[in-house]
Order: C-alpha cells, then sequence, then structure tokens
C-alpha cells in the first residue's frame, strides 16, 4: 500500500502537481457515513533524486583535485559564509521530469518514451563508465567551468574521447551557460575547432565565456584544456537563440 | 578449459595476432620427452562480433522502410547481383579491439580502460535506447546516408535530441564518409546550425556529401533531415585531417 501510494504520488512529482514538502492526504471513492482514513506519508516516501554533480568513488585524484578547487570557492549561503563568486550547479538525470504529449515536426512523441527519457549526458548509470562532470558559475565574470572526467563509454578513435561526446559536453556547458545568463535557449550554432585528442580516462576543464548578447542571441566561446590549461584540446564558439515554451512545445 | 583456451584466443584476437580462420596450436612449458598436446579450436569459439547496423525488433515503420528502400540498391557480390551503387556499412561497438598502451596527453591509457571501451555511439546495448543508425555510402556519388532513430536516452531539450547527440552523429556519419574516401582521418572541425529540433524517437535522414580535397584536408557537408526530405534539422560544415597512426599514439 505505501509502495503504491509512493508510485502514485511519484507520478504526481512529475507532473509538477506536488512539491516534496507537500502532505498528500489521497481518497478514493468513499461510501456516505464510512470514516476517510487520512493518511499523511512521510517524507522517505518522496526520494530525493540523484545529484550527479557530487563526488563517487569513482573520481580520479585530478577530478577530486579540481572539484575542491572550485567547491572552496562556491559562495555559502549561511551566516558570513561569503567564501567566493562560485555556485556548484546540480545536475539530474532528466531536465523534466514529464513534458506535455504534443506533436511536434509531425512526429507525436509518446508517454512510454517521454516516461523513460533520461538526459543523454546522465544516461548510464555506472560510475566513472561515461561522463563524470560538474559545472561551477561564476555570476561577477559571467563564466562557467566544467570539470570532466572521460569513462570508458565515450571512445571515438582508438583509446581517445569520440568527437561527438566533446561536442555534447561542450552543448551542455554553453547551453548552461547560456541558459543562467539569459534563461531558455536553444542552440543554434556550434563551431567547434578540434586541435589535440583527449585520452580515455583522463580528466580535463571546459571554460566557458560570454562573447556577447543581442537582442535573442547569446554568444558563448568555449575551450577545453587539460586541467592545469597547457594543452588545449578544443575551441570552440556558440549561438544560442532566446526561447520561450511555445517554440519547443510548437516544434 | 575450452572456455579458458577460448578467453585466451579472444585475448589474441584483440592484440590482432589472429585473424578468425587461425587455428590456434597453444603450449606452455613441456617437460623434454612428454609428448605435446595439440588442440585445434573450432570455429565457435571465435563468435562473430554484433553487427548492430542490422535491423532488430526496435525499428519503427520508418526505420525499417528507410533501411529497406537503400538495403535494396546494394550492390551485390553474387554472379550478376549487380543491383544498385550504394554499400551498407557493418557496426560494431569498437572501432579497434585493442590499442596499445601509450602515454597521450600526459596520461596513460591503463589496460582496464581499454578492455572495457567501448564506441561511444554504441555503447548501450538495450536496442532501441540510444542510437540506432544504419550507414550506407554510394562510391559513385560520393556521398554517404544514414538513417537514424534517436531513443529515449538521447534527450536534452525536454522530448527532444540533445544538441550533442546530433552532433556526435554528425561526426560518426561526415568522419566515417572521409575516412571512406581519404583513410584514416581526425576530425578538425565541425561548424552545426541547428535549425529544427529533433523529436525523441523519430527517425530522420543523415545526407554527407563531398565538397572537396585539398591535400591532407577533406571537406564535407552534411545536412538532418525528416526521412521525406521535408524538413531541415541541422547542416554542418566538416573538416577532416588524414592522419598517420603516429599521430594517434603520439596524442
Amino acid at each position: 500500500m505505501a509502495r503504491s501510494i509512493g508510485r502514485i504520488c511519484k507520478g504526481f512529482q512529475r507532473l509538477g502537481l506536488l512539491s516534496k514538502q507537500t502532505q498528500l492526504i489521497p481518497f478514493t471513492r468513499v461510501p456516505v457515513g464510512t470514516v476517510r482514513t487520512i493518511v499523511t506519508l512521510p517524507s522517505f516516501l518522496f526520494p530525493q533524486p540523484r545529484d550527479f554533480s557530487l563526488p563517487n568513488p569513482s573520481w580520479g585524484s585530478e577530478m577530486t583535485r579540481m572539484y575542491e578547487h572550485y567547491e572552496s570557492q562556491c559562495e555559502m549561503e549561511t551566516e558570513g559564509g561569503q567564501k567566493g563568486p562560485w555556485r556548484r550547479l546540480p545536475s539530474y538525470n532528466r531536465l523534466l521530469k514529464y513534458a506535455t504529449v504534443f506533436p511536434s515536426g509531425g512526429v507525436y512523441l509518446s508517454k512510454m518514451i517521454q516516461s523513460k527519457a533520461r538526459l543523454f549526458t546522465r544516461n548510464i548509470r555506472n560510475p566513472g563508465a561515461a561522463f563524470e562532470y560538474v559545472l561551477f558559475v561564476n555570476k561577477e565574470e559571467q563564466k562557467c567551468v566544467c570539470i570532466l572526467q572521460a569513462g570508458h563509454l565515450l571512445e571515438g578513435p582508438p583509446g581517445h574521447v569520440h568527437g561527438g561526446a566533446i561536442a555534447t559536453m561542450i552543448d551542455t556547458v554553453t547551453g548552461t551557460h547560456a541558459t543562467f545568463l539569459s534563461g531558455p535557449v536553444m542552440t543554434a550554432n556550434l563551431n567547434i575547432n578540434y586541435r589535440r585528442p583527449i585520452p580515455l580516462g583522463s580528466t580535463v576543464l571546459l571554460e566557458s565565456c560570454l562573447e556577447k548578447k543581442e537582442g535573442r542571441k547569446t554568444f558563448i566561446t568555449c575551450r577545453v584544456t587539460s586541467t592545469d590549461g597547457s594543452k588545449l584540446h578544443t575551441e570552440t564558439s556558440a549561438l544560442f537563440l532566446s526561447i520561450t515554451a511555445s517554440h519547443l512545445l510548437g516544434g
């Protein structure tokens, strides 16, 4: 019973109708004259989604060192705790828990596909196997950095990271940065110059900077380098267009 | 015993020392005067790797229809069987079964990573969940097409394919095409214009054309459209540089 209520609640949570703090009072058809049972659901029925940006045992020493470097410069929300201008962004395996069924591009998106959908960069749960990454943003400098540890499932050229996997992280970091700066956006252009391949298993740094904003357009540049900055792997210029929900729903 | 020999043989196969047809005659330290056992291994110990480009039950009607359209125009190797100029390219989950341990970019690639490494576009075995695709090349027209069915694990914007997943397929198709035209290459530039998002679950067509070749450079263009060509999703220009093994091994 508790489990089935939990499932129902999860369904509502996906629909965005319940916050974590909501106390659900479920009821069904109740015969007149009977007492309605009121159930207040405990918090363990609403588990926190996993935040993939937090350290896990698969992280190597370089990934951990870089994480601690930026984490130690993060602003603190406690009194008098202003430590620095950076802020870590949490990361889940869906951007949205539920999307309305709509016709888009002539194709109807089925409920089944929606319920199973997962964010491309977080679709493998095995820690360390694919993308291990964490993003930090800096409001003052309008910058965003990402520490990436590239797992063994990202192979392209033998022993090296696939160009598409690098493009995926660049799109993720610049897109997140553009959203942070301009609200909801869609990628309009990615122009990526690949300078040096990235060995599988290595940790690299992605640095995203605002170039300019013009109306609906946000221009971002992004460099992928070794963590000490001595080796340049890729250079990118990216363009994002601000959108409203109707842009997406209308395909 | 047969299983352990099989494992050893697989190891040798990974090292590229044995072809499938090779009959292995294993031996260890044999005391002088004893008879050496000679084992000829049967073919079932060398299973064919899975060709991911062949139809499977997850393929929708549009994916299947497009596959049959190009498959029916493929050249045939039987006598008098010349049906058309297209050729289907098989697809496995590693480009190379084994890569030599080497220092690259300052990072040593461990044997463990190598043995577990999988091609980024084929790293999920669950049919239909991620990239379902098949490539056909046309020698006469120097073209390459790819039919892609985008699974639920490729999500970016809610209900739509991640820009990085699209970039990944563009890199894969143009890179394969460039390799077909010019031998081993590395991606030097991808310039992708995103025109219209791709709904999750839909089937699209990637068409790759040779623009020009200049020395080590191969210039390719690629369009991603709906299967009837009426909707343009992305337009890309790509540049590839011819490489030798030493380019890759040297980082």
